[in-house]
C-alpha cells in the first residue's frame, strides 16, 4: 500500500512536533512495509508571508487527494479555512490517560483511572462560521458572531457520534445550553436521530453542569457531543485531566474518510524553538491516521513504543517530573519511540 | 438599620434552599439588631401558573425598592428577564474551598489547598441577550443566537474587574476567544480600561485553555473577567474544585449595588422535595449580601458558624461522606448554624 500525506507544520512548536511524528511514520512505513510520499505545504503566518493568505489555493491543491493531513499547530489564521475547505465537520478527541502518567492529573488518581472519554465536536459551523462583523448603531460601537445550526447539521454529526457510542459502551452525552440558547435544539434533534440507535442512551446535559461533572466524575462519561465553541471548550478540559494538554491527539475528517490528524494543543510560544515540545499529541494524531487507513498493527505497535518509553521513565518538560523520572527533550522522546518500534 | 428583602424561592430545590436562608437571615436580624422585612413573590413556573408569566410585573414591583432578592433556583423562564429588569449587569462568584472540605474535591488536596478564585460574569448582555431565532432558506431549517456586546458593556464590566483585583492580588484574567471571534475584542477592551489601573496586570487567555488552567493549576488566578456565557461555564467548574456545586454562592449588582442573591446551582430535580439539598450555597449568597449592606460582622459571624458546624463533622448528601461525619438533611444542618450564631 502507499500513502501520500501532506504535512502542514504551521508556526509556534508546530514544526517540532510534525517533525518528530514524520519521523516515526516514515519508520513505521519501513517496518510495516507500506510506502509513503511526504509533502510539505505552508500555512498560518509562513504561508501569509509567502503568499499573503493563511490558507493559500497553494495548499489546498497538495493536500487534494492525499490520505491525509498531518497539522502542528497555528495562531489563528488558517486552520478555520483548511477545515471548512474540506469540510472536515467531524472532530474527534480520545480522552485517555496513560497507566503510568495518572499521577501527573491534577485530580486525584482513582478519579482518572480508568477514563475513557470520546468527545465528538461538530467542526465547521455554529459561532465560528456564522454571519459576524463589527458596526455601531445609536447605543455605540459593537461587534457580533452568530451561532447558526442548520438542523441537518446537528443530524449529521449526530449519527456520527450515535455510531461511535454503538461501537463503544453505548453512553452519548449531549452538551446543549437550551435554558438560554433554545433555538439551537440540540437534544431534540440528536433524541430523532437515536431512534435509529435504541442501543445508545442520550443523556442530554447542560455544558455549564457538563463542564463541572467532567472534573467532578470524569469516568461517567463515553461518548460526548458537542458543537464547536462547547466542544473546543469542554475538550480542553480532557488536557488537565490526563496531565497535560501536550499529550492529546484529535482527527478531524469529512464524510469521505479523508482527515486532518493534529494535537489538540495550540502554538505554545513561550517554549516554540527550545525543542522541549511534547510531541506525543501529535504522534497520538498518527495514531488515529494509521486506524482511519485501517493500518491497525502500525496503530497499535507505535502506541505500545510509546508506552514502554514512558514506563522506562522518560518525560518532556510538560508532565512536571517527580522521583526516577528522566527529562527528555523533543527529539529523546522520538528517537526513544523509534528504538521502541525498531526491537518489536 | 432596616432591610427588605424579597424572597423568590422559584422551583425544584430553590423553595427549600431560601427557605434555610431566610431562617437564618431572621435570626442574624434578631442578634445582630437590624429589622428585616420579608416579602415573598413568585418566580418561574409557579409565576407562569399563577399569571401566565415567568417574570411577572407583580414580581417586578415587588422587588423594587427592596435592599435585596434572595433567589431559590428555576429551570429556564424568568430568570434571564428579571436579571436584565434591574440591569444585574454585574455578577460575582467567589470560589474558595472550606479548609475543612478540600477531601471533597476531585483534584489533589494540594492543588485546592489556597485557592482564592473571583469571577466577574457579565450578566445581561452576550449570546443569552442577542437577536435569535428559527428559520429556513435554501439550506433548510436553522435556528441561531447573536453574541453581540457593545464596547461600553465590556467596557463597564472590565472597570468592576479591574477594581475586585486591585482590592485583591492585582491579578487579572481575561477569556476571550479572539482566534476564533475577533469581532468582540475582551482583551484590547479591558486592556484600555487597565490604564487606570496602574496596579492591575491584566492576562488575556483562550476561553479553552482558561478551563483547562482551571483545573491544572486554580492556585494560579486571582480574578477572571468572563463575558456571559464563558463566565457561566468557567463558573460551574469551582463547584467541582470546592468540592460540590452546592457550596457556591452568587451575586447579581446593577451600578447602584442592587442585587440579588442566589447559589450558582440549579433546581436539582433529582432531589428536590426531598429536603435533602445543600443550604450553604446560598447561604453563602446571604453572606455576600451582608458584606454588600455593609454589614460585616453579620456575615463574618455567619461564615464562622458554618465552618464550626462543618468542623463538627455535619455534611449535606451532596458531599460524599465519609470516615467520621454525619449525614445532616437541609433543616438539621441550618438548625445547626443558627445553633452556633446564638451560642457566639
Ligand atoms: C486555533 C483555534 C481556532 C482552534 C479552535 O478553537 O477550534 C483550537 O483551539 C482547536 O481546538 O483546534
Ligand atoms: C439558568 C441559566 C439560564 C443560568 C445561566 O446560564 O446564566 C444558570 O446556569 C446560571 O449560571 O445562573
Amino acid at each position: 500500500k502507499a500513502y501520500r500525506v501532506v504535512a502542514l507544520p504551521g508556526e509556534g512548536i508546530g514544526p517540532e512536533v510534525v517533525d518528530a511524528s514524520v519521523k516515526i511514520l516514515q519508520h513505521l512505513a519501513k517496518l510495516e512495509g507500506f510506502s509513503l510520499i511526504i509533502d510539505y505545504a505552508l500555512i498560518g503566518q509562513p504561508a501569509f508571508n509567502e503568499f499573503g493568505n493563511f490558507f493559500p489555493t497553494q495548499t489546498s491543491q497538495v493536500c487534494e487527494g492525499a490520505d491525509g493531513i498531518l497539522f502542528g499547530a497555528v495562531t489563528k489564521g488558517g486552520i478555520l479555512e483548511l477545515r471548512q475547505h474540506f469540510d472536515f465537520f467531524i472532530n474527534i478527541r480520545p480522552v485517555r490517560p496513560f497507566e503510568i502518567l495518572l499521577d501527573k492529573s491534577s485530580l486525584q488518581p482513582h478519579k482518572i483511572q480508568g477514563v475513557d472519554i470520546l468527545f465528538v465536536r461538530e467542526l465547521i459551523s455554529g459561532i465560528y462560521f456564522g454571519p459576524s462583523g463589527r458596526t455601531e448603531d445609536d447605543n455605540g460601537a459593537y461587534g457580533y458572531h452568530t451561532m447558526k445550526y442548520y438542523d441537518w447539521q446537528i443530524r449529521r454529526i449526530a449519527k456520527v457520534a450515535l455510531s461511535k457510542a454503538k461501537e463503544r459502551r453505548g453512553f452519548l452525552t449531549v452538551a446543549h445550553k437550551e435554558n438560554a440558547l433554545p433555538q439551537i435544539p440540540w437534544s431534540h434533534l440528536v433524541q430523532e436521530e437515536a431512534e435509529q440507535f435504541p442501543d445508545v442512551t442520550v443523556e442530554p446535559m447542560l455544558v455549564d453542569n457538563l463542564a463541572m461533572q467532567l472534573v467532578r466524575e470524569p469516568k461517567r462519561f463515553d461518548v460526548i457531543l458537542a458543537g464547536n465553541l462547547f466542544g473546543d471548550i469542554l475538550s480542553d478540559i480532557g488536557g488537565a485531566l490526563v496531565g497535560s494538554i501536550g499529550l492529546l491527539p484529535s482527527a478531524s475528517l469529512n464524510e469521505h474518510g479523508f482527515g486532518l490528524y493534529e494535537a489538540i494543543h495550540g502554538t505554545a510560544p513561550d517554549i516554540a524553538g527550545k525543542g522541549i515540545a511534547n510531541p506525543l499529541g501529535t504522534i497520538g494524531a498518527v495514531i488515529l491516521m494509521l486506524q482511519q487507513w485501517g493500518e491497525i498493527q502500525a496503530a497499535t505497535s507505535l502506541l505500545q513504543a510509546i508506552e514502554r518509553v514512558l514506563t522506562q521513565g522518560y518525560r518532556t518538560a510538560d508532565l512536571a517530573l517527580q522521583g526516577q523520572e528522566i527529562l527528555a527533550n523533543t527529539e529523546t522522546l522520538t528517537e526513544l519511540i523509534i528504538e521502541q518500534l525498531s526491537e518489536q
